[in-house]
């Protein structure tokens, strides 16, 4: 009898000498014991390393803010889940029965998770270079598709833009307070969007600067809560 | 002639095939061009990898979180930091004019960052294996030191404690409000302390749950701000 697991194996162009922790990676934590929260923990960190890595090799000129934030918009819950549901992951989950219910398996978390768990697992399986490899034949595409002239940009334009993109309304920079001597003065200004229920400061010698600031400050903290 | 760096290199246990790597990883970007950042975004990401695998196998029944807290406790400025002065890396740093002057081959941050750029360097000279086991070597001690029992506490406990053990007062906990049915209320709680300039919010059915989610909220906070 072909095991589920074993089918899933076979989409992904993977054979596991230990079979049993391909299936330990698809179950989440609503199934109880034995669930996939290790795996996944370590799938993340490898998964972190081998874009990095990738990153690295592909833009050599990039700077180190601009390869964190390429690496920031491959290796996150949405790209992670897409790619799980590319995958079909989502029909081999085990969950348990309240999730089972709620439709887990179409939750972009779960899917993600699952999809880190099962680089853990391969880890496990067959080492480090057999995992990289199956990771960037996985990201192939993404990898493929990144142009570096998005990330080069400055905060408020790229806040401006992400906020474009989302339908959402333009950020709202206000300067709460200046201070210093009339040649030295520093700015603090406030950031709000309306994506996020937090807003973010920055200060400066200039109001432009300032609001620079707190516009990356917005970015990282949106990339947080996004994770 | 011996290089300067190839002294260090020696010191740890290390030969370059390419030693222009090692000068690189040493050169703050107060030196201009040609320095570490790329290095240390990719000495960073490895390092990650290395030391989740290694507590993932020292440690097979702790859960996720347990793990991802003493991998922070582990990879951070402080600790990095201190493992460059046991090197003596600072020796051996390129530094531009004004961070020379200012005692920058001291400063923790361009200590830790250097470190990782060497770990990424030692990645393209001599690959992922080469680079673990080095790690490995390197964090020897602090990975035997490690005990499980203080990382599976509450979150209460461990910003208490963390608190006493950086000598700062203890965290202080507001009840901003109530809200909800007399049977089904929902508490909001608000933390401070003195080491942090933001503050944290948690909510909950109970205002002790409410609190140790702002609790988690601060360690979190405190975690982001000490990288």
């Amino acid at each position: 009898m072909i095991k589920k697991s074993d089918v899933l194996a076979r989409k992904l162009g993977l054979s596991f000498n230990d079979p049993g922790l391909l299936k330990v990676a698809l179950t989440h934590r609503s199934a109880g014991a034995g669930n996939n929260e290790r795996l996944e923990y370590l799938g993340d960190s490898v998964l972190g390393f081998v874009i990095a890595e990738a990153l690295f090799q592909r833009f050599p000129a990039a700077g180190e803010g601009v390869l964190s934030r390429l690496r920031a918009s491959l290796v996150n819950q949405n790209s992670l889940a897409e790619l799980a549901r590319d995958c079909h992951i989502g029909d081999y989950l085990i969950l348990g029965a309240g999730e089972l219910k709620s439709g887990g398996f179409r939750r972009e978390s779960i899917l993600s998770d699952a999809l880190e768990a099962i680089m853990g697992a391969l880890l496990l399986d067959q080492g480090v270079q057999a995992c990289r490899d199956w990771i960037l034949t996985l990201f192939d595409g993404k990898l493929q598709a990144l142009r570096i002239d998005n990330w080069d940009k400055d905060p408020k334009t790229r806040l401006q833009e992400l906020m474009q993109a989302q339908r959402q309304p333009l950020p709202i920079y206000e300067l709460l307070a200046t201070s210093g001597d009339e040649h030295a003065q520093l700015f603090d200004v406030e950031c709000r969007v309306d994506a996020c229920p937090q807003t973010t400061r920055g200060s400066g010698v200039s109001r432009k600067k300032a609001e620079q600031m707190a516009a990356e400050a917005m970015l990282n903290l949106l990339q947080t809560l996004n994770q």
